[in-house]
């Protein structure tokens, strides 16, 4: 396989967008990757979204995206995880340059979720879950995480307090990014006085609904070399699954999946997860940032948010996690959300993120973790700087 | 890259199928394949699926299926290009065994269209075309089609009878299919005197709703010697994208992608369209097909629908086309119906089509041609005996 790397990135300001469309949104965060890297054509697309159809009643999203970007005629395909689609995109242009079979790849991710009205965005993100055993019976996604948190909280014996610390990191971080939809900080009894969703977890443990496009330009390191720009090399890429439905777990407080993803990305860079500097994981509830660095070894089992509060993740901890802001602040557009990791991978490495959120030192080696549903898929790619 | 071959194929009985789960169709198609090939574990899974979320409340469709077909924590992930979605999970699969990234995958393809009920089909389907500048404003796939049928009839001076050619010819062949939806012959009356869909399509010029799976395992063809199964070479593979919108192409009589997803296939493959010995294609409406043999080169321009009626496509003709039936006859569960297309082609290189359905002579080089909408998506794969 060819050696591979990230010569571009692109993001835009995520929110609530009501003034631009699926396909402008997609467009702003592709053009941006392109400028980046200084092409005006890429050989071919991947985009993650997770679901279209029923977020804007859109499916073909490949080609309506290379079109509307201005590169018709291109390769182009839709790849889906749920909230780890964009985490998919990212390997599958991973594979096509590895393999030979392309040179510019861009993997994008994009989901515009606020044109649904009423529950049509829980509907919608509840198709990530088992349909036949999980969500016909009327569970959504803060019901499925409650249950792991309550499970996590009464084995390892966790403080509300200590799983509070979670998200308050998250929005000091995010407060320092330019895109983050929530760029502001927020305190413990924020999180805790917050109105309850799903007992134990409160409004401010959960990630948002949010309109975004993230895009990344993918090619070989030779090519990069030859280019003459900044790159950033991917040595390691990993996914896994799990059973769908939750209920068939061994155990509620450990992600199976994220664990084997991890390992085989691992084993691809040839590194141990104490190579690694600081890492963009998949905070879609605070309780899945804990159980998640557990998983990927960087905290023992019940440590997780021990270590948060204790201010190991943040940006000047042992290992800061998500310095971006994370879902929680920066923002969950699902399909772009792993590419969004990866944007901010990117930039930690090049030493270019804005307003202070550059994690100092010598910074060689970032991890992402992105996941789908409750577990059931995770995506874990390293990068390291050449 | 490494040369890859395919070693195993799945597929069921396709129609209406009350009785069975969108999962369970995939499985049984999935479990079939893995039989053929005599494995009993996969590497890694492509599920083609259009839209899980629309027609049955379920994404996350490759962890799904990964689970559910007994092969819980193995990468899987979900792709979709509409109507494409089966031709690019095989691509996928081609790229993962051509990389070196993984031995064995299976690509596999599934839909369940009959539970959704009123327009439900209907609207999930238009998905595929552009919804902010053909689907808001009311137009549907068999309108899409009768334009361009419209336009090509009066630019080429095609008779209503050559046109109907093109499904008597589809069920003739589709009549030999133990897996077809409708396996029984028509008659070029019932074409002409069946109801009007949108003038100038009649209802059995219209692939119909099927539910159906398909899936193939592929590996490189230095395993497959080894585990000394018959394997088919899979040579070519080619992808491309056209304009979204209909109203935005220069030609409605003619579809690019297909004609560059062809040149490209063709191409890797080392071989020119005269090499190819037969041909599975999109006959979504019968002038897809027409449109389509011109646009692979197999005709000139204008002659495809008179090719048909001369017999030429038949199954003893210059170049038979869907000797399976096709979308036709055969049946169009769309995320399926591009892994049921290579099914069909391994069968006949393999010479083992059921009920006087394989092809005379010394088959050596079959074509497949996937498309997505109307035709802003096209895959095309070239597949070989060892």
């Amino acid at each position: 396989m060819r050696d591979v790397a990230v010569i571009g990135i692109g993001i835009m300001k995520w929110g609530e967008l009501w003034s631009k469309s699926f396909r402008n949104i997609f467009a702003e965060a592709a053009l941006n990757a392109m400028d980046d890297a200084g092409v005006d054509k890429i050989d071919s697309l991947y985009v993650g979204c997770m679901t279209g159809g029923l977020f804007v009643g859109q499916e073909h999203v490949g080609a309506v995206m290379a079109d509307y970007m201005g590169q018709k005629n291109i390769p182009a395909a839709h790849v889906e995880s749920a909230c780890a689609s964009g985490g998919i995109a990212f390997r599958q242009a991973y594979m096509e340059v590895a393999s030979g079979m392309s040179d510019i790849v861009m993997a994008g991710g994009v989901e515009k979720m606020t044109d649904v009205s009423g529950d049509g965005a829980t509907y919608a993100l509840a198709t990530a879950a088992d349909q036949d055993y999980e969500v016909f019976h009327g569970i959504t996604f803060p019901g499925l995480y409650a249950m792991m948190a309550r499970t996590y909280m009464k084995k390892y014996k966790t403080t509300r307090r200590e799983l509070s610390a979670v998200p308050v990191k998250a929005h000091k971080n995010g407060s320092m990014n330019p895109y983050a939809q929530y760029p502001f900080p927020i305190k413990l009894e924020d999180v805790e006085n917050g109105v309850k969703i799903a007992d134990p977890l409160h409004i401010l443990d959960c990630s948002p609904i949010t309109d975004g496009a993230a895009a990344a330009i993918v090619t070989t390191v030779d090519i990069a070399k030859k280019m003459k720009k900044p790159y950033i090399r991917v040595t390691g890429t990993g996914l896994a699954t799990d059973t769908i439905a939750l209920a068939q777990r061994e155990d509620l407080t450990w992600l199976k999946s994220t664990e084997l993803a991890a390992q085989r990305a691992l084993k691809m860079a040839g590194r141990k997860i104490g190579d690694i500097d600081f890492v963009e994981v998949h905070d879609c509830f605070s309780i899945a940032e804990v159980i998640v660095s557990e998983s990927l070894g960087l905290f023992k089992k019940g440590q997780g948010a021990k270590a948060a509060a204790a201010g190991e993740t943040a940006l000047d901890g042992k290992i800061p996690i998500n310095p971006s802001g994370g879902l929680k602040s920066k923002g969950h557009p699902v399909g772009a959300t792993g590419i969004g990791q990866i944007v901010e991978i990117v930039k930690q490495l090049r030493g270019i993120a804005e307003n202070g959120r550059q994690i100092k030192g010598d910074l060689k080696v970032g991890m992402t973790q992105n996941m789908g549903g409750s577990g059931a898929s995770a995506v874990v790619h390293i990068l390291e700087v050449a």
